[in-house]
């Protein structure tokens, strides 16, 4: 049983749209991402997502609407609902949600990743 | 659909080891807590749990070890895992964990909340 410091578990993912792994617990996963730039449109099926914003801000781009979030910010984006995260800039974003999801959901692309990162 | 800021909502969380729900998604709950003091020692027959730490530090007391958790830290204490969080000052907790977890765990006493106050 390690504590995890989330800061510094960032330094160590690798690139863009990298969802790493940084814990488990009851059939959830903790996931650190960067992200930059626009990410592709998606939903999931089964799974409801947490986003969890450490470092800078980004954009949750929905079919109705769109969410800015900042440092300190989290959005639960229910299953089902069409979304894409936009981030002009870096932003470090910690995921929770089912060990299950596919980062891209219904769609698969260059950014989808079956095999993911651990720390 | 609402985005959450963390610390703004922990200005509304009502006194100490009050677990408030923020948040929920895939049948776990986001709940936010005040620590200060020591806690009663429990355990989670079915539920591992996540503490992350948002502002403050506290001892996660084990039977076997202590570990210290400071601003953005998070722990995963698995089911079974007897525990005591303890704080030496007040420290905001952020917790995901099954919406069915009681806070006390196997135990039953002053701290025991069976229904839960929601932001």
């Amino acid at each position: 049983m390690n504590k995890v410091n989330v800061r510094e578990a960032f330094e160590k993912v690798n690139g863009y749209w990298n969802p790493t792994v940084a814990g488990a617990l009851n059939g959830q996963e903790v996931k650190l991402v960067k992200f930059k730039g626009p990410f592709t449109w998606h939903h999931h099926d089964n799974e409801d997502e947490l986003f969890y914003v450490v470092k800078g801000s980004f954009v949750m781009e929905m079919r109705d609407q769109n969410i800015t979030l900042h440092e300190g910010d989290f959005l639960v984006v229910p299953k089902g609902v069409e979304h894409r995260p936009n981030a002009d800039e870096e932003v470090w974003v910690m995921l929770f949600e089912p060990a299950t999801t596919l980062n891209t959901g219904n769609t698969e692309n260059e950014f989808t990743k079956h095999r993911l990162d651990r720390l």
